[in-house]
């Protein structure tokens, strides 16, 4: 409503504003930026009433006949902020618009130039069920989750980042509000709002430091290529503070003020929550709500999606980019895990699979070898799997909810498939032989990768599907025990003799040894 | 837009109407029909020009302030007809309008008394993920499919309906349209529309014959207590006829003739296509409008779907009251059938889970103990599954597609599961533990039916997943052979311990010893 009434009262003043920009142009020097960076513009405004509420502040960008509108907000203590992720190099040009005249009609040129070493820009959909970064790098998520590490103080947020440094992890889930629960009792250091805590907060005054350490969280992240899978809300808090409950004004402002702090850091997603339909003050259209308002202030159509408790949210409809689902058995089997692609066509990410671990929900007690089974029957479902980590802890430091560092054994193993997926193809895995209970994905032709998970055969007639291969075609295979994390090349060379009627093999009907134990893959791969 | 512009004219000569209507009600003998019956009205009229497009004809059936409108159609010779179907007793009145003079403002009352007996009326949607009749009786789809049948002849169709009179199925798949596919390459016995067979048929004339056929059959199976899945495009025509490609006019007409012609019957179900994505001249937006068509068109609101190839419609769409599925494998496993039930959240049928046979095609080749093990999986996962028949034959009389007799050993066996599922609850069965690869449907505190498919375990400790269950509560097992046919009461009674965390057990830890064989089913009833 505010934009509405905001243009036009700018329309109105036109003459004024074309002045005061010609002048302001005159003054300013110019700026400069990365393609894919953050830009901010820092502002001296008011600091009385409320500026949270009371002081509106966009800018709008523009290069050519492109225009990005971008939301500003109040950082505290009269400082004003606005941020501006270039998505093009060259020559830019904003003014900003403001309630309050000493923050309106701000106007310079902003030069954009490369972007910063390893910064390929936001993720988007690519390939219908894929991702690729906006330089069309291939990302393939390979994603964990420690849903509050940014409210455990420094000391265990440093710690996490060392951790993921050395982690083959490039996507964290985590939550914007902070978390109470079983093994998460303890109050965060810093609070979203200003008040007295726990449950005398004002949703209408954000409290600028925890922001800012959410940022710098955001931005550490984005340094280790790490997408940063921020979740919006969450159930875990039940009336605790009262995030979870909040009136409606106070939630759209909450997402507003998160969006327009957040949506230039080129490595965020948004999840709109976990557990959604646990949220019990919340109805569907609610969610339908929050998806619009933060697809109308996001200028950078960051990657959009909802994760479910028992019940999923219809992830047909147009707002969301891709499937993120929960659910304990869909990724022990790949012909569960495929059926959610084409239902949606559209990305599917089991963010949640259960854990590694040892508590005693069944959900956070998987073995290692489990958790890596869900990450190799997902792979071969032409799907993309989460990891965490719920070990119990003396100090209740859990990985999965704290961060800290990581004791199990599935990383390791998770490192070594997504070597295994760098050699592959640079492009997602598509299935084999779809509704076949077919354990092979690839690019038909040229590479088949294939996971047997808990069975153990002793040998495999090698076959393939018959799409796209033909007579005489040569092929090499290596054996993967995905648990001991050994690739062993056969000693063979297979040709295809000719296709029958699904399926062809090799002309001497070789059939390859298998070492008789359970978590084998194989790896095909044509040869000239 | 006929309707608009009739409509107009009607309300100009609103006295003339009245006048008309008056002398008519005065004449008439009152009509007499049955509850959910067809109340039929033949009408004589022109049999100049092209009645099929010419005329225009509807009926506005009114009881109370409720008003049903339905459309007539031409029945070839001069005669025009109009079919009703009322859903509620008691006396209703129609009166005809049309653009002729001597179709127009037919008037009478219509007395309907109680339905026939053993016609429950049409198959609604029930408890989100199952059916019931229009009289709230359960409805449990055991389909079949018989794509062609009433285009083989009166011998064979005779047959085809005294082979369904002996047989479990409760929901038969068909075609309008003939069929022309491997081992279906001879000509129908009648075409759908007037001309010279096979290609050079005129869309706009209809040949009433083949409908009086088509209508002959329906009521057929109804008098069987099988609903007609009545498929209305299928790809298996390839431009031979051209019923696959015809002009958007004259699939829209047809559309409309049809649904005329057949929504009186009360057993019938539109299938808006068999393998939809394979009818490569029709796209996403003709699907959407065949669905608009067929939801304004139809006064009764039959069951609406669409049944896939290996691109899945989008069945959360609001038209669409169940989703109808083909894929190969999902029923193969109880884990995988129960997705598709979450994301769609209405009923789910696998009307193509492959067929018992003996074809080289895959989906035509399975083995009666295969196609079994797919009806008990997809019932345990709180779905539905369709089966069909492919044997060789020498004459090339397939179940699957010309109908005749059944030669296959899953008959039997879906049989038997009907039965048991008849001395279950009156009501659909639901998963018991939902994403935990739980093997158990049924009503949680009361019945549990558990399957374990291609696994042979020795024994089984009793132990169910405690929602609604309390310490103390006994129950009695029977062991269920699927394939023998086998029902073996357990000489035993569970008496349950105190829950655990998540499951609760017999206050003896009392295991339960199974026959060591594949096909093995619990049935578990709650004694007071």
């Amino acid at each position: 409503m505010f934009n509405t009434l905001f243009m036009h009262m700018l329309r109105k003043s036109f003459v004024f504003t074309l002045l005061i920009s010609l002048l302001a142009t005159a003054h300013a020097e110019v700026a400069h930026a990365q393609q894919w960076g953050v830009y901010e513009l820092t502002l001296k405004g008011p600091d009385t009433g409320n500026p949270f509420t009371d002081i509106q502040l966009i800018a709008e960008f523009t290069q050519g006949n492109r225009l990005v509108t971008v939301n500003g907000f109040y950082d505290g203590s009269g400082i004003y902020k606005l941020r501006f992720m270039p998505d093009t190099q060259g020559s830019w040009h904003y003014t900003t618009h403001s309630n309050t005249p000493t923050l309106n009609e701000i106007t310079n040129e902003l030069v954009v130039g490369e972007p910063a070493k390893g910064n390929h820009g936001p993720v988007k959909v690519n390939a219908t069920y894929h991702f690729a970064y906006s330089d069309n790098t291939l990302y393939r998520p390979i994603g964990t989750t420690a849903y509050a590490w940014i409210h455990q103080g420094d000391l265990l947020a440093e710690q996490t980042l060392k951790t993921l440094a050395n982690a083959p992890f490039n996507k964290m889930r985590m939550t914007v509000f902070p978390k109470r629960y079983e093994w998460n009792t303890n109050e965060p250091v810093l609070y979203p709002y200003e008040g007295t805590p726990p449950n005398h907060l004002d949703f209408t005054r954000f409290n600028p430091t925890f922001f800012q350490n959410l940022e710098k969280r955001v931005q550490q992240l984005g340094e280790l290529g790490i997408e940063a899978d921020i979740i919006l809300f969450h159930p875990y808090d039940k009336g605790h503070w009262g995030f979870d409950r909040m009136p409606k004004a106070a939630d759209d402002l909450y997402l507003r003020y998160v969006i327009a702090r957040l949506a230039a850091y080129h490595n965020v997603w948004w999840s709109l929550a976990n557990e959604f339909d646990f949220l019990k003050e919340k109805t569907t259209s609610d969610w339908d709500r929050f998806f619009h308002i933060v697809q109308s202030n996001d200028p950078y159509n960051h990657l959009r999606s909802i994760h479910n408790g028992t019940l999923i949210y219809n992830h047909t409809l147009p707002w969301v980019t891709h499937a993120s689902i929960q659910n304990g058995s869909a990724t022990e089997d790949h012909g569960r895990a495929i059926l959610y692609r084409d239902v949606y066509q559209k990305p599917v990410i089991f963010d949640e699979a259960k854990y590694e671990g040892n508590l005693p929900q069944r959900w956070g007690n998987l073995t290692a070898e489990e958790m890596t089974l869900r990450f190799w029957e997902g792979t071969v479902a032409g799907t993309y799997v989460g990891h965490s980590e719920c070990y119990m802890d003396p100090k209740e430091i859990i990985w999965w909810a704290k961060g800290g560092t990581l004791h199990g054994g599935s990383v390791a193993r998770i490192a070594f498939l997504k070597k295994i997926l760098e050699e592959g193809p640079n492009e997602g895995l598509e299935p084999i032989d779809k509704w076949q209970d077919c354990p092979f994905v690839g690019k038909r032709g040229q590479y088949y990768l294939g996971y047997f998970g808990r069975e153990t055969p002793k040998t495999w007639p090698f076959s393939l599907y018959k799409a796209e291969l033909k007579q005489g075609m040569k092929f090499k295979v290596d054996i993967i025990d995905t648990w001991n994390m050994t690739m062993t090349p056969v000693d063979h060379i297979f040709v295809l003799k000719k296709p029958g009627k699904y399926f062809v093999g090799d002309v001497n009907e070789s059939k390859i040894s298998l070492p008789d134990k359970p978590y084998i893959a194989l790896r095909i791969s044509r040869i000239p």
